[in-house]
C-alpha cells in the first residue's frame, strides 16, 4: 500500500528550502556546487533540476515547533541546520561505504572525487551549527547542545556501522545501538528541537524526543525490510539487493544472533569469500524468514510505531499531533 | 638560528592536555584509539608514547584570555576547542591530500584506514563546538559562533587549496587568501577567543584577532621557505621537498605569477609530465631565487611580524604582551 504524502512535507520542503540555499550560498563555488549537486538542486554540469529529498527531518523540526506552542516561521533555521546534519552525514557516509548511487544518481564523490565530497560534508557540518548559533532565541545554546550532541550519535552511530563491517558476531543489542545512533537520534532530534527551540517545557520535548527516537527505529525497520522484500519496482533496488551487499541490518543480525540452525547457514553464506550466487541469495532470504527474523522485524517495527504514538499522546501537544500522527503513519506505512 | 622554547608553550600543554583527553575520551573505542594515535598520545598498537605537537594555537588561547584580563583556567575548554579544530583539520587535510606522513609517523588513515580517518576528523570536529558549548559564561555563544566561522574560514581555505591543485594560473592574491583562511583564521581564532571568552572589549579582541591572523601569515611564509630551503637536519624534510610535490607554496605562486623569464621556466618545469629529476628542482629553486620570490617571501614574512606586533600593541594588553611577543618570535625565528 502507498499512504498519500503528507502535506507537511510539501510545506517543510516550501518553507524549509530557501533557507538551506541561502546556507548553501554562503560556501565558494567550489564546495557550493557539489552541495547543490547532492541535494539534487542541480546536475553534474550545474544545470538546475528539480530533485528533490523528502524533507521528512524539516517537517519534524517544524512540526514540532507547532507541538510546542510556537509558529513554523520561528524555526525555520533550525529546520535546515537539522537538514544540513542530515546530508552532512550522507556525504560522508557514502564515501566511507564508497556507494555509488543515492536518489538515482550517481554520489557527490563519484561525480566530483573524494575530496571534494569531504570537504562539502564539513562544510555542510560546519554549516548546520552556525546556522543554529546565528539565529536569535533565548533557547540558542540549548538548541546548538542539543544539535552537536546529536552529531555525536550519529558519528558513534557511523562508527559502530564500519566496526560491524570487521564482524560475524555482532549482537542484536549492539545493532539496535548503532541503529539508534544512526537513524535514532537525528529523528529524535528533529521531533523534540522545534519545541525546543519555542521554549516548550522540557517534559514535552522529551516526550518528542522519545517519539522520533522510535519512529526513527522503526523507519529503519522499513527499511530494511524493504531492502530484502521490497519489490524492486517500488523500492528502485535491485530485489535482495541489502544480501547481495552482505549489509548487516536489523533482520539479518537477529537471525545471525538467533542460535537457530537457519542463523547457523545465513552466517556460512555471509562468510563465504565469493559473491553470492543468485540461488544463494534467495537460500540467505529464506534462512532470515525460518529464524523468525522476517516476522520479528515486523512486530518490533510495530511495537516501536506504537511506543512512538503513546509517547506523543503523553507529549500532550494538540496543535500538532495530528500532523505528527500522519507524518509518522507515512514514514512507516510507505511502499508495503 | 633556534629560538628557546616559550614557557607559554609548556605551561599550555600542561593545562590544556588533561582537557584535550577528557573530550577524545568521551568518544567511542574505536575513534578514541584513532584521535590517540593521531594526537601522538598513544602508538598504532595503542600502547601510551610520549609524543606530543606544539600546542601553539592552545598556548594562544591561554595567553589571549590573560590579554583580556581574564585567567587561564577559564579558558582550558575553549583552548582544547581551537586544538581539537587544528586537529580535525590535519586528519581531514592529509587524507585529502594523501599525505603519508605526519610528525614523523604513518599519517592516521595510513594507520586505520581512510574511513576510520574521515570519521575521527569529524568526531574532532563536532567534540570541538560542544567543548565550547557545555561552559558556561556570558561569552559562550559570541565564542561558539568565531569558533563555527573560523571552521568555515579553514574549508573554505583548504577547498581554494585543492583548486588549485587543478590549476597553473593561480594568482599571488588567491594564494595569499588561500593561506589566510588556511592558516592564518585559526591563529587569528585562537590569539582573539580567550580574550572574547573573558568579556574583553571588542576593540581589544579585533586588535588580537588582527595579530594572530598576520602572526599566521608569517608562520606560513617560515614553513614555505622552510619547505625550499630548509637544512634537511632540522626541518626533518629531504631537501626541495615541496618543489618535488610541486606544491604552490607563496614564493612557488610569486615566482609563477611574476611575469619573469624565471617565473616562466619555473612554470615549465611545474607543468611536466615526469617527476622532475635532481637537476630540474635545482634550477626551479634557482628560478624561484632570480624571479625575486625568496626575497619576497622574506621580507613580506617581515611585513607580516612586523604587522602583528602593532596590532599586538594596539591591543593594550599589558598583561600577556610578553608572552604573546616571546611566542610570536619562537613562530617566526624558528629554525632559520
Amino acid at each position: 500500500m502507498t499512504a498519500t504524502i503528507p502535506t507537511a512535507l510539501a510545506t517543510a520542503r516550501e518553507l524549509v528550502d530557501p533557507e538551506l540555499r541561502k546556507a548553501v550560498s554562503r560556501l565558494d563555488p567550489d564546495l557550493r556546487r557539489v552541495s547543490e549537486y547532492h541535494f539534487g538542486w542541480v546536475n553534474a554540469d550545474g544545470v538546475p533540476e528539480v530533485r528533490q529529498g523528502k524533507a521528512l527531518r524539516p517537517a519534524l523540526v517544524l512540526l514540532s515547533a507547532r507541538a510546542g506552542g510556537g509558529a513554523h516561521d520561528q524555526v525555520l533555521p533550525v529546520a535546515a541546520a537539522v537538514e544540513l546534519v542530515h546530508n552532512f552525514s550522507l556525504l560522508h557516509d557514502d564515501l566511507m561505504d564508497g556507494d555509488q548511487e543515492r536518489r538515482h544518481r550517481p554520489t557527490a564523490w563519484k561525480v566530483f572525487g573524494r575530496s571534494s565530497a569531504l570537504l562539502a560534508g564539513d562544510a555542510l557540518l560546519g554549516l548546520a551549527t552556525e546556522t543554529v548559533l546565528e539565529t536569535s532565541s533565548p533557547q540558542v545554546i540549548d538548541a546548538a547542545r542539543a544539535l552537536t550532541s546529536t552529531i555525536g550519535k550519529l558519528i558513534t552511530g557511523q562508527s559502530a556501522d564500519l566496526n560491524f563491517e570487521q564482524r560475524m558476531d555482532v549482537t542484536l543489542d549492539e545493532c539496535l545501538r548503532m541503529v539508534e545512533g544512526k537513524t535514532g537520534a537525528l529523528l529524535g532530534c528533529a521531533a523534540s528541537i522545534g519545541a525546543l527551540f519555542v521554549s516548550a517545557p522540557a517534559e514535552t520535548v522529551a516526550r518528542l524526543h522519545a517519539f522520533g527516537t522510535e519512529l526513527g527505529m522503526a523507519f529503519q525497520l522499513v527499511d530494511d525490510l524493504l531492502g530484502l522484500w521490497g519489490d524492486p519496482e517500488v523500492t528502485g533496488k535491485p530485489v535482495l539487493s541489502d544480501l547481495r551487499a552482505r549489509k548487516q541490518s536489523l533482520p539479518v543480525v537477529h537471525a545471525l544472533d538467533s542460535g537457530t540452525a537457519a542463523g547457523r547457514r545465513l552466517r556460512e553464506l555471509y562468510s563465504q569469500a565469493q559473491p553470492l550466487e543468485e540461488r544463494q541469495l534467495r537460500e540467505a532470504a529464506e534462512m532470515v524468514q525460518r529464524a523468525g527474523s522476517h516476522e520479528w522485524a515486523q512486530v518490533e517495527c510495530e511495537r516501536r510505531f506504537t511506543t512512538a504514538h503513546q509517547h506523543l499522546e503523553l507529549a500532550g501537544c494538540d496543535t500538532a499531533t495530528e500532523g505528527l500522527t500522519e507524518l509518522a503513519d507515512f514514514i512507516v506505512r510507505r511502499q508495503w
